[in-house]
């Protein structure tokens, strides 16, 4: 509490950290590259588990256990997947003091365990599909990390299924990624745009990557989650076969899909402001705190009763934190709970019990406003109701305010450079014309979004066929 | 389905990997010494982590995420601690393609991570108690491995707690081992025996460890949790120092404390039988399944449609599963679901919906008994109520059945080569006493039981002095 957040027009990037820490959602570990989740954190990964988790089960999902370390010569069995990761990772040498004779990586994702493990499980289209999650701590060595958002040791949800068919297998990647998008909108209060990968950004050993794209207050993009349809791949590298109705074998289809800790960081990146941390309520495990205010023992008396009597009412439905600490003034405590992004803070001082109301503040508004006391739990229900929703209205203003349309090369980098958001041009699926312009700018494809308009035109490159426009950014 | 089970008294060992591997609780996976936990495995794990976290909740504990990699420094940090863990760690030795400055140890319990975090955040006795827990996957290389009861790579939770006293932190491990107790005895339906660990037994870096033993069928002893005052030496390790009210440095009082996987094995080990799983109502994700019976489409339909009332109206308050599969019999279906445990089994054919009833079989009895259809839902929340309590006390019976005072060490051998189970013997308190018995016949002390009689008495093994009983027994 004691140092002051950097304003983020200041330094953005300063800003984030500076949120982070002081708000203790993370540290950074003595391990390089690895950071800690402070129980403030940890609070909010525990609402998206919780949350994403229960619209899994409602969808036939299991959840399940694999192992963390992975034998180098499983990582080595799908050509592209050890291509894509390989470099990236942690590898066990030694184990209870001896070294090994296989060398064990630790898991940067684990299709290939899990593969190894449906070649025991599945013989028969009975045994289809397989419809198993795991939560879990995944490794990918990083150079350079940021709390968050780019870490060498993550917390994420895997997905991995198994199907009879190709077209399951697709449904079921565009169920997960729609769930993707319903829980980022609903929940975090993120618009996103839902789309296809580039082959040039799908996933090591998928046949499509789907994605939802979300962007930042400093307008880069952030990837939110992903959806993989496998294809086969799978299957071959681990000789996953079963038997169909007509008897005949046939490879497995198989899907995998994921959401991790980013998400954090993205919640953070979309909502926080110079005060700190700005919780959508479905998000925030704590929704309302209440701050009494007295001078004296006999006021102190009489507000805390009120104050009780309020906690009480509202604590039928929600969490309250009633924060009646002596060694703190109002003001303390104010700033206190907006950095940790309580979404409501009610104030209640001896001239409030007078007027049997309460002054009541938004996190995200910031407006003070006298409500009340009678009826004050539905007063609240609304505000915290319109909250979440105008939180998703005004993240969703702000990216279509830096969203771009650009037909021409010299303003595409202009904007790229100058403006930042996501642009909206054609290109001609050609991976060279995506090269170009990456690295002319550092911007990538973001996907190929599932509702762009049909309209022909001509890449912004090449100037070859287009059908349509893709979205370009820089991203995190 | 298709195998048998090896009953108990042909082989206890491979009837205990039979219930594990037919159920689908766990598999062997291709990394040695690691499992899968599979969906049927992992329910139960969830149930056993929603209950507990909620306990570790109402007692004021928050959760947090600690890296998973430790530098070897750190582990050398506190004696006993790198001399009791060094031997069974994996050692990542390569990052990024690179081999590493510094080793890095997968956690096989993580008190030196985070109390290198704590110096950081603790100045002031303001910053006290931190009442931290973790659920975490950690490993130690095991050369002889058992499905859930001991596998190089488990999944826990470890607290661990900050305090401005000794007496604080003693207070907190007790309050986690009642805990523990509780959630093993309410929920497990697994009676355990709280006491203290001998010196010889305690974890490595603790002043005290308390724990809770279980006797599983083969009467064999299963430490079921363990709770640890640490007292200063992780704080003396890490030079974490508070100032406390009256300035002065103080080091900071420690606690851990845990429970894992193994908790899934000792439930197996303890309800069990020849037919596969029992699972305490409490525990169970599925509590009721209904199996239909009949014979053409007619009677399917009726059949049906009753079945489909009896679950609507059990369904308000329990998880019901309707098993109605055409391609089976209702005898597979009988067996498969005895398998998995599922607490009540409901059959319905023609006869039960002309007689409005149903037949009710309780899964760890066995026994049909026909009731009314009329106040099912109270029938059947009684009857698992009955079930739930039952399993405790008949597992309890159990435990006491197999419980023998001893105070002659030719008979001690003769009980523990014999009978198995817990021995009660008077014991001086000297480690040389307590190793001789471990020589001689396996048996280790676990634990002094807070309930024990003052009982004045002599050593079995020397004679001396003894302040009272303590449980010996062989354990896994």
């Amino acid at each position: 509490m004691a140092e002051k957040i950097t304003p983020r027009n200041v330094d953005y990037s300063r800003w984030y950290t500076d949120v982070v820490l002081q708000a203790k959602l993370a540290d950074y570990s003595p391990v390089k590259g690895a950071m800690v989740i402070r129980p403030n954190g940890y609070a909010i990964w525990e609402m998206i588990q919780q949350n994403l988790d229960r619209m899994f089960k409602e969808t036939g999902h299991v959840n399940a256990y694999f192992p963390l370390l992975i034998p180098e010569s499983f990582m080595r069995k799908e050509a592209e997947h050890v291509e894509g990761f390989s470099p990236e990772c942690a590898i066990v040498t030694i184990g209870g003091g001896q070294e090994l004779e296989e060398r064990l990586y630790i898991r940067p994702t684990s299709e290939t365990i899990i593969w190894s493990m449906y070649k025991k499980w599945i013989m028969s289209y009975r045994d289809l599909p397989i419809l198993i999650n795991q939560w879990a701590n995944v490794m990918r060595w990083e150079l350079r990390t940021r709390l968050f958002l780019r870490t060498s040791e993550f917390l994420w949800q895997e997905g991995h299924t198994a199907h009879a068919a190709y077209q399951e297998a697709e449904e079921e990647a565009l169920k997960i990624l729609k769930i993707y998008k319903t829980f980022a909108e609903e929940y975090l209060a993120i618009p996103v745009i839902a789309g296809k990968k580039s082959e040039a950004e799908k996933f090591a050993g998928a046949l499509h990557t789907y994605s939802i794209e979300a962007m930042m207050q400093d307008r880069k993009a952030l990837q939110a989650g992903t959806s993989h349809n496998l294809g086969q791949n799978f299957a071959k590298a681990f000789d996953v076969k079963f038997q169909d109705k007509d008897g005949k074998l046939q490879y497995v289809w198989a899907t995998s899909w994921g959401v991790s800790t980013r998400l954090v960081g993205a919640l953070i990146m979309t909502h926080a402001d110079d005060n700190g941390l700005v919780l959508p309520p479905k998000i925030a495990q704590r929704q309302i705190v209440i701050v009494p205010i007295w001078r004296g023992e006999e006021e102190k008396k009489q507000v805390l009763a009120y104050a009780n009597e309020v906690k009480e009412t509202l604590g039928k439905e929600f969490t309250v934190i009633l924060d009646d600490r002596d060694q703190y003034k109002p003001g303390y405590k104010f700033a206190e709970w907006e950095l940790q992004g309580i979404p409501v803070r009610l104030e209640i001082g001896p001239k409030d019990v007078a007027k049997n109301g309460m002054v009541m503040v938004r996190r995200d508004l910031m407006k003070k406003e006298f409500i009340p006391k009678n009826g004050v739990l539905e007063t609240v229900r609304g505000t915290l109701e319109r909250m979440q929703k105008e939180m998703l209205e005004n993240a969703r203003k702000f990216q279509q305010e830096y969203t771009h349309i650009v037909d021409d090369y010299k303003e595409f980098k202009k904007t790229i450079e100058e403006e930042g958001g996501f642009v909206k041009s054609h290109w001609c699926a050609n991976p060279e014309c995506e090269a170009k312009i990456k690295d002319d700018t550092k911007a990538t494809i973001r996907n190929i979004p599932f509702d762009r308009e049909e309209e022909k035109g001509k890449c912004i490159i090449c100037g070859s066929e287009s059908e349509g426009r893709v979205i370009f950014a820089k991203a995190y």
